[in-house]
Protein backbone atom coordinates (compact mmCIF):
# COMPACT_ATOMS: atom_id res chain seq x y z
CA UNK A 1 0.00 0.00 0.00
CA UNK A 2 1.12 3.25 -0.83
CA UNK A 3 1.01 6.47 1.90
CA UNK A 4 -2.72 7.14 0.75
CA UNK A 5 -3.92 3.55 1.24
CA UNK A 6 -3.46 2.80 -2.13
CA UNK A 7 -1.83 -0.86 -3.22
CA UNK A 8 0.32 -0.86 -6.30
CA UNK A 9 -2.39 -2.03 -8.22
CA UNK A 10 -5.01 0.09 -7.67
CA UNK A 11 -2.40 2.68 -8.61
CA UNK A 12 -1.66 1.04 -11.52
CA UNK A 13 -5.27 0.91 -13.08
CA UNK A 14 -5.29 4.84 -12.42
CA UNK A 15 -2.75 5.77 -14.39
CA UNK A 16 -3.79 3.33 -17.28
CA UNK A 17 -7.35 5.06 -17.17
CA UNK A 18 -5.77 8.15 -16.86
CA UNK A 19 -3.80 7.44 -20.14
CA UNK A 20 -6.49 5.45 -22.03
CA UNK A 21 -8.74 9.00 -21.06
CA UNK A 22 -6.49 11.58 -22.27
CA UNK A 23 -5.04 10.00 -25.52
CA UNK A 24 -8.85 9.27 -26.53
CA UNK A 25 -9.36 13.48 -25.61
CA UNK A 26 -6.18 14.31 -27.51
CA UNK A 27 -7.57 12.36 -30.63
CA UNK A 28 -10.80 13.05 -30.31
CA UNK A 29 -9.89 16.84 -30.43
CA UNK A 30 -7.45 16.60 -33.33
CA UNK A 31 -9.31 13.66 -35.19
CA UNK A 32 -12.38 14.21 -34.58
CA UNK A 33 -15.35 12.84 -32.33
CA UNK A 34 -17.60 10.77 -34.57
CA UNK A 35 -14.73 9.78 -36.57
CA UNK A 36 -12.28 8.38 -33.75
CA UNK A 37 -13.10 4.65 -32.63
CA UNK A 38 -12.21 3.17 -29.37
CA UNK A 39 -10.46 0.92 -31.52
CA UNK A 40 -8.23 3.60 -32.41
CA UNK A 41 -7.82 5.02 -28.86
CA UNK A 42 -7.03 1.56 -27.64
CA UNK A 43 -4.27 0.73 -30.60
CA UNK A 44 -2.39 4.20 -29.62
CA UNK A 45 -2.60 3.40 -26.35
CA UNK A 46 -0.94 0.34 -26.96
CA UNK A 47 -3.03 -2.18 -25.13
CA UNK A 48 -6.11 -4.08 -26.28
CA UNK A 49 -9.78 -3.31 -27.14
CA UNK A 50 -10.83 -5.80 -24.52
CA UNK A 51 -8.68 -4.07 -21.82
CA UNK A 52 -9.31 -0.92 -22.88
CA UNK A 53 -13.28 -1.95 -22.31
CA UNK A 54 -12.31 -2.68 -19.05
CA UNK A 55 -11.96 0.97 -18.08
CA UNK A 56 -14.17 2.84 -20.76
CA UNK A 57 -17.54 1.22 -22.35
CA UNK A 58 -18.17 4.28 -24.70
CA UNK A 59 -16.80 7.12 -26.27
CA UNK A 60 -19.02 9.38 -24.15
CA UNK A 61 -17.89 8.24 -20.81
CA UNK A 62 -14.19 9.02 -21.92
CA UNK A 63 -15.48 12.33 -22.04
CA UNK A 64 -17.15 12.46 -18.77
CA UNK A 65 -14.01 11.36 -16.90
CA UNK A 66 -12.80 14.82 -17.55
CA UNK A 67 -15.84 16.54 -16.49
CA UNK A 68 -14.86 14.87 -12.88
CA UNK A 69 -15.09 11.18 -12.15
CA UNK A 70 -15.62 11.45 -8.48
CA UNK A 71 -17.54 14.57 -8.27
CA UNK A 72 -20.83 13.30 -7.44
CA UNK A 73 -19.28 11.00 -4.93
CA UNK A 74 -16.99 13.70 -3.57
CA UNK A 75 -20.17 15.78 -3.18
CA UNK A 76 -22.32 13.08 -1.34
CA UNK A 77 -19.32 12.77 0.84
CA UNK A 78 -18.58 16.42 2.18
CA UNK A 79 -22.53 16.90 2.30
CA UNK A 80 -22.70 13.57 4.70
CA UNK A 81 -19.82 15.01 6.63
CA UNK A 82 -21.83 17.73 8.28
CA UNK A 83 -24.25 15.26 9.49
CA UNK A 84 -24.41 16.53 13.39
CA UNK A 85 -24.18 20.25 12.18
CA UNK A 86 -27.67 22.90 11.81
CA UNK A 87 -29.01 25.27 10.25
CA UNK A 88 -30.32 24.87 6.58
CA UNK A 89 -29.66 22.76 3.60
CA UNK A 90 -29.19 25.58 1.09
CA UNK A 91 -26.04 27.22 2.85
CA UNK A 92 -24.91 24.03 3.19
CA UNK A 93 -24.75 23.34 -0.28
CA UNK A 94 -23.71 26.48 -1.22
CA UNK A 95 -20.69 26.25 0.58
CA UNK A 96 -20.15 22.38 -0.82
CA UNK A 97 -20.24 23.69 -3.97
CA UNK A 98 -18.15 26.61 -3.55
CA UNK A 99 -15.03 24.39 -1.67
CA UNK A 100 -15.24 21.53 -4.72
CA UNK A 101 -15.77 23.65 -7.71
CA UNK A 102 -11.69 24.11 -8.11
CA UNK A 103 -12.47 20.19 -9.62
CA UNK A 104 -13.91 21.66 -12.37
CA UNK A 105 -10.57 23.57 -13.39
CA UNK A 106 -8.50 21.36 -14.57
CA UNK A 107 -6.41 22.40 -18.20
CA UNK A 108 -8.61 20.22 -20.35
CA UNK A 109 -12.09 21.80 -19.68
CA UNK A 110 -12.28 23.92 -22.02
CA UNK A 111 -11.33 20.79 -25.15
CA UNK A 112 -14.12 18.70 -23.21
CA UNK A 113 -16.73 21.51 -23.03
CA UNK A 114 -15.86 21.97 -26.79
CA UNK A 115 -16.61 18.61 -27.27
CA UNK A 116 -19.45 18.04 -25.47
CA UNK A 117 -20.74 20.94 -26.89
CA UNK A 118 -20.55 19.39 -30.74
CA UNK A 119 -23.58 17.09 -31.08
CA UNK A 120 -26.76 16.64 -29.88
CA UNK A 121 -25.85 13.25 -28.44
CA UNK A 122 -23.39 14.48 -26.27
CA UNK A 123 -25.46 17.47 -25.41
CA UNK A 124 -27.85 14.86 -23.58
CA UNK A 125 -25.28 13.14 -22.14
CA UNK A 126 -23.85 16.15 -20.56
CA UNK A 127 -27.33 16.55 -19.17
CA UNK A 128 -27.99 12.99 -17.66
CA UNK A 129 -24.28 14.03 -15.97
CA UNK A 130 -25.98 16.69 -14.54
CA UNK A 131 -29.26 14.61 -13.02
CA UNK A 132 -26.34 12.48 -11.36
CA UNK A 133 -24.70 15.12 -9.54
CA UNK A 134 -28.50 16.37 -8.73
CA UNK A 135 -29.03 13.01 -7.56
CA UNK A 136 -25.57 13.20 -5.22
CA UNK A 137 -26.25 16.19 -4.03
CA UNK A 138 -29.91 15.08 -2.47
CA UNK A 139 -27.99 11.90 -1.20
CA UNK A 140 -25.76 14.18 0.80
CA UNK A 141 -28.57 16.50 1.78
CA UNK A 142 -30.30 13.25 3.18
CA UNK A 143 -27.87 12.23 5.11
CA UNK A 144 -26.60 15.77 6.62
CA UNK A 145 -30.34 16.93 7.22
CA UNK A 146 -33.02 13.94 7.70
CA UNK A 147 -35.22 16.65 9.54
CA UNK A 148 -36.09 18.35 6.93
CA UNK A 149 -38.67 17.49 4.32
CA UNK A 150 -37.63 15.50 1.35
CA UNK A 151 -39.19 17.58 -1.50
CA UNK A 152 -37.38 20.63 0.13
CA UNK A 153 -34.17 18.80 0.03
CA UNK A 154 -34.85 17.74 -3.54
CA UNK A 155 -35.61 21.81 -4.08
CA UNK A 156 -32.28 22.91 -2.69
CA UNK A 157 -30.10 20.00 -4.94
CA UNK A 158 -31.75 21.26 -8.04
CA UNK A 159 -30.70 24.93 -7.04
CA UNK A 160 -27.60 23.94 -6.52
CA UNK A 161 -26.53 21.99 -9.42
CA UNK A 162 -28.81 24.72 -11.97
CA UNK A 163 -26.24 27.42 -10.40
CA UNK A 164 -23.27 25.28 -10.91
CA UNK A 165 -24.47 24.29 -14.36
CA UNK A 166 -25.43 27.76 -15.45
CA UNK A 167 -21.82 29.10 -14.01
CA UNK A 168 -19.74 26.31 -16.18
CA UNK A 169 -21.92 27.40 -18.97
CA UNK A 170 -21.23 30.85 -18.84
CA UNK A 171 -17.45 30.50 -18.66
CA UNK A 172 -17.93 28.99 -21.64
CA UNK A 173 -19.46 31.07 -22.98
CA UNK A 174 -17.14 34.05 -21.86
CA UNK A 175 -13.68 31.32 -23.34
CA UNK A 176 -12.60 31.15 -20.21
CA UNK A 177 -11.45 34.92 -19.45
CA UNK A 178 -13.72 34.80 -15.50
CA UNK A 179 -13.14 31.92 -13.08
CA UNK A 180 -15.68 29.70 -12.16
CA UNK A 181 -15.28 30.41 -7.97
CA UNK A 182 -16.76 34.31 -9.20
CA UNK A 183 -19.62 32.91 -11.33
CA UNK A 184 -20.41 30.35 -9.17
CA UNK A 185 -21.15 33.15 -6.97
CA UNK A 186 -22.67 35.28 -8.63
CA UNK A 187 -25.26 32.61 -9.71
CA UNK A 188 -26.45 31.61 -5.77
CA UNK A 189 -26.64 36.19 -5.47
CA UNK A 190 -28.81 35.74 -8.95
CA UNK A 191 -30.98 32.97 -7.37
CA UNK A 192 -31.65 35.08 -3.89
CA UNK A 193 -32.10 38.57 -6.16
CA UNK A 194 -34.65 36.77 -8.54
CA UNK A 195 -36.95 34.71 -5.36
CA UNK A 196 -36.19 37.58 -2.44
CA UNK A 197 -37.26 40.59 -5.02
CA UNK A 198 -40.19 39.29 -5.93
CA UNK A 199 -42.72 38.86 -3.24
CA UNK A 200 -43.68 35.05 -2.32
CA UNK A 201 -43.00 32.13 -4.00
CA UNK A 202 -46.29 30.42 -2.47
CA UNK A 203 -48.66 31.30 -5.29
CA UNK A 204 -48.35 31.07 -9.60
CA UNK B 1 -58.51 26.72 -44.49
CA UNK B 2 -60.34 25.35 -41.72
CA UNK B 3 -61.62 27.94 -39.54
CA UNK B 4 -58.29 27.99 -37.15
CA UNK B 5 -56.42 28.91 -40.27
CA UNK B 6 -55.26 25.36 -41.24
CA UNK B 7 -55.27 24.05 -44.44
CA UNK B 8 -56.68 20.31 -45.20
CA UNK B 9 -53.52 19.25 -46.28
CA UNK B 10 -51.99 20.95 -42.83
CA UNK B 11 -54.56 19.38 -41.10
CA UNK B 12 -53.73 15.93 -42.81
CA UNK B 13 -50.14 15.92 -42.12
CA UNK B 14 -51.13 16.67 -38.10
CA UNK B 15 -53.57 13.56 -37.88
CA UNK B 16 -50.91 11.11 -39.69
CA UNK B 17 -48.44 12.33 -37.25
CA UNK B 18 -50.52 12.05 -34.32
CA UNK B 19 -51.39 8.05 -35.43
CA UNK B 20 -47.69 7.37 -36.39
CA UNK B 21 -47.05 8.48 -32.80
CA UNK B 22 -50.09 7.13 -31.18
CA UNK B 23 -49.37 3.33 -32.83
CA UNK B 24 -45.91 3.78 -31.68
CA UNK B 25 -46.36 4.58 -27.78
CA UNK B 26 -48.90 1.36 -28.18
CA UNK B 27 -46.35 -0.82 -29.83
CA UNK B 28 -43.32 0.51 -27.02
CA UNK B 29 -45.29 -0.21 -23.98
CA UNK B 30 -46.70 -3.74 -25.35
CA UNK B 31 -43.99 -5.37 -27.30
CA UNK B 32 -40.96 -3.58 -25.46
CA UNK B 33 -39.02 -0.16 -26.55
CA UNK B 34 -35.70 -1.61 -27.56
CA UNK B 35 -38.04 -4.61 -28.95
CA UNK B 36 -39.99 -2.37 -31.35
CA UNK B 37 -38.30 -0.94 -34.78
CA UNK B 38 -39.24 2.22 -36.39
CA UNK B 39 -40.42 0.12 -40.06
CA UNK B 40 -42.22 -2.08 -37.77
CA UNK B 41 -44.72 0.90 -36.67
CA UNK B 42 -44.90 2.06 -40.36
CA UNK B 43 -46.10 -1.26 -41.29
CA UNK B 44 -48.90 -1.52 -38.68
CA UNK B 45 -49.56 2.38 -39.50
CA UNK B 46 -50.04 0.92 -43.19
CA UNK B 47 -47.34 3.62 -44.18
CA UNK B 48 -43.87 3.60 -45.93
CA UNK B 49 -41.25 3.57 -43.61
CA UNK B 50 -39.85 6.68 -45.56
CA UNK B 51 -42.97 8.25 -45.29
CA UNK B 52 -43.05 8.10 -41.29
CA UNK B 53 -38.94 9.21 -41.28
CA UNK B 54 -40.70 12.83 -42.44
CA UNK B 55 -42.84 12.42 -39.78
CA UNK B 56 -40.46 11.18 -37.26
CA UNK B 57 -36.49 10.28 -37.27
CA UNK B 58 -36.21 8.28 -34.09
CA UNK B 59 -37.90 5.94 -31.75
CA UNK B 60 -36.93 8.65 -29.06
CA UNK B 61 -38.79 11.51 -30.88
CA UNK B 62 -42.21 9.55 -30.70
CA UNK B 63 -41.78 9.59 -27.24
CA UNK B 64 -40.94 13.33 -26.81
CA UNK B 65 -43.99 14.34 -28.97
CA UNK B 66 -46.07 12.93 -25.71
CA UNK B 67 -43.44 14.74 -23.67
CA UNK B 68 -45.54 18.16 -25.46
CA UNK B 69 -44.55 18.83 -29.10
CA UNK B 70 -45.16 22.28 -28.74
CA UNK B 71 -44.62 23.17 -25.16
CA UNK B 72 -41.25 25.03 -25.61
CA UNK B 73 -42.93 27.04 -28.28
CA UNK B 74 -46.11 27.71 -26.40
CA UNK B 75 -44.07 28.69 -23.20
CA UNK B 76 -42.12 31.62 -25.30
CA UNK B 77 -44.79 32.62 -27.22
CA UNK B 78 -46.77 33.02 -23.66
CA UNK B 79 -43.88 34.22 -21.83
CA UNK B 80 -43.28 37.09 -25.24
CA UNK B 81 -47.05 38.24 -24.76
CA UNK B 82 -46.44 40.44 -21.36
CA UNK B 83 -43.69 42.10 -23.27
CA UNK B 84 -45.31 45.17 -22.27
CA UNK B 85 -45.65 44.17 -19.26
CA UNK B 86 -43.60 45.46 -15.60
CA UNK B 87 -42.85 43.43 -12.66
CA UNK B 88 -39.84 40.94 -12.09
CA UNK B 89 -39.11 37.52 -14.24
CA UNK B 90 -39.74 35.54 -11.43
CA UNK B 91 -43.63 35.63 -11.01
CA UNK B 92 -44.30 36.00 -14.30
CA UNK B 93 -42.53 32.66 -15.49
CA UNK B 94 -44.35 31.13 -12.03
CA UNK B 95 -47.68 32.37 -13.45
CA UNK B 96 -46.60 31.16 -17.69
CA UNK B 97 -46.09 27.68 -16.15
CA UNK B 98 -49.09 27.65 -14.06
CA UNK B 99 -51.00 28.51 -17.11
CA UNK B 100 -49.51 25.76 -19.29
CA UNK B 101 -49.59 22.71 -16.96
CA UNK B 102 -52.69 21.46 -18.13
CA UNK B 103 -51.01 20.87 -20.69
CA UNK B 104 -48.72 17.45 -19.56
CA UNK B 105 -52.05 15.68 -18.02
CA UNK B 106 -53.03 13.42 -20.92
CA UNK B 107 -53.80 10.57 -20.51
CA UNK B 108 -50.79 8.15 -22.27
CA UNK B 109 -48.60 10.57 -19.76
CA UNK B 110 -48.38 7.61 -16.96
CA UNK B 111 -47.11 4.98 -19.94
CA UNK B 112 -44.80 8.24 -21.46
CA UNK B 113 -43.32 8.44 -18.17
CA UNK B 114 -42.43 4.86 -17.68
CA UNK B 115 -40.67 4.61 -20.95
CA UNK B 116 -38.80 7.26 -20.55
CA UNK B 117 -37.46 5.86 -17.17
CA UNK B 118 -36.46 2.62 -19.00
CA UNK B 119 -33.05 3.40 -20.19
CA UNK B 120 -30.09 5.25 -19.46
CA UNK B 121 -30.00 6.85 -23.21
CA UNK B 122 -33.89 7.56 -23.12
CA UNK B 123 -33.42 9.14 -19.45
CA UNK B 124 -30.53 11.54 -21.10
CA UNK B 125 -32.64 12.12 -23.82
CA UNK B 126 -35.63 13.32 -21.43
CA UNK B 127 -33.11 15.99 -19.67
CA UNK B 128 -31.97 17.20 -23.01
CA UNK B 129 -35.92 17.93 -23.54
CA UNK B 130 -35.88 19.94 -20.64
CA UNK B 131 -32.76 21.96 -21.34
CA UNK B 132 -34.48 23.00 -24.56
CA UNK B 133 -37.56 24.17 -22.58
CA UNK B 134 -35.55 25.96 -20.07
CA UNK B 135 -34.29 28.11 -23.48
CA UNK B 136 -37.51 28.50 -24.21
CA UNK B 137 -38.17 30.13 -21.12
CA UNK B 138 -35.30 32.19 -21.60
CA UNK B 139 -36.07 33.42 -24.74
CA UNK B 140 -39.56 34.73 -23.87
CA UNK B 141 -38.26 35.92 -20.86
CA UNK B 142 -35.27 37.93 -22.83
CA UNK B 143 -38.46 39.31 -25.05
CA UNK B 144 -40.60 40.17 -22.62
CA UNK B 145 -37.82 41.85 -19.75
CA UNK B 146 -35.37 43.17 -22.32
CA UNK B 147 -33.93 45.62 -19.41
CA UNK B 148 -33.29 42.70 -16.60
CA UNK B 149 -29.47 40.97 -16.74
CA UNK B 150 -28.94 37.97 -18.86
CA UNK B 151 -28.14 36.25 -16.45
CA UNK B 152 -30.72 36.98 -13.83
CA UNK B 153 -33.32 35.47 -16.69
CA UNK B 154 -31.08 32.61 -17.00
CA UNK B 155 -31.33 31.86 -13.21
CA UNK B 156 -35.29 32.35 -13.51
CA UNK B 157 -34.95 30.06 -16.62
CA UNK B 158 -33.26 27.60 -14.69
CA UNK B 159 -36.31 27.65 -11.11
CA UNK B 160 -39.22 27.23 -13.18
CA UNK B 161 -38.30 24.72 -15.25
CA UNK B 162 -36.43 22.64 -12.39
CA UNK B 163 -39.40 23.27 -10.37
CA UNK B 164 -41.50 21.98 -13.07
CA UNK B 165 -39.24 18.72 -13.29
CA UNK B 166 -39.31 18.42 -9.94
CA UNK B 167 -43.25 18.12 -9.60
CA UNK B 168 -43.36 16.08 -12.78
CA UNK B 169 -40.46 13.30 -11.14
CA UNK B 170 -43.05 13.58 -7.92
CA UNK B 171 -46.22 13.16 -9.74
CA UNK B 172 -44.53 9.88 -11.34
CA UNK B 173 -43.38 8.60 -7.96
CA UNK B 174 -46.98 9.32 -6.70
CA UNK B 175 -48.44 7.06 -9.28
CA UNK B 176 -50.26 9.87 -10.68
CA UNK B 177 -52.40 10.12 -7.20
CA UNK B 178 -50.77 13.74 -6.92
CA UNK B 179 -52.24 17.00 -9.62
CA UNK B 180 -49.11 18.26 -11.19
CA UNK B 181 -50.90 21.89 -10.66
CA UNK B 182 -50.56 20.91 -6.98
CA UNK B 183 -47.35 19.79 -7.09
CA UNK B 184 -45.61 22.63 -9.36
CA UNK B 185 -47.27 25.32 -6.86
CA UNK B 186 -45.56 23.28 -3.87
CA UNK B 187 -42.46 23.49 -5.82
CA UNK B 188 -42.29 27.14 -6.52
CA UNK B 189 -43.27 27.26 -2.82
CA UNK B 190 -40.37 25.28 -1.38
CA UNK B 191 -37.92 27.36 -3.86
CA UNK B 192 -39.23 30.76 -1.68
CA UNK B 193 -38.74 28.90 1.69
CA UNK B 194 -35.24 27.31 0.76
CA UNK B 195 -33.73 30.74 -0.24
CA UNK B 196 -35.62 33.51 1.95
CA UNK B 197 -35.30 30.90 5.34
CA UNK B 198 -31.35 30.71 4.69
CA UNK B 199 -29.74 34.43 5.02
CA UNK B 200 -28.52 36.01 2.08
CA UNK B 201 -27.76 33.97 -1.17
CA UNK B 202 -24.67 36.50 -1.91
CA UNK B 203 -21.55 34.14 -0.16
CA UNK B 204 -21.13 30.53 -0.31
Amino acid sequence: MTADGETLRERRQRETKEQIARTGLRMFSEGGYDETSLAEVAARVGISARTLFHYFRTKPEILAYWLDDDFAAALTARLREDRNGAGPAWPLLREALAALVGRHQGPESLTVDRLFASTPSLRAHKQAIYAEWEDAAFAGLTAARPQEPEHRLRTVAMLGIGCLRLALGARYAAEYSVRLDRLLAEQFAAVAAAVEGSGSGTGA
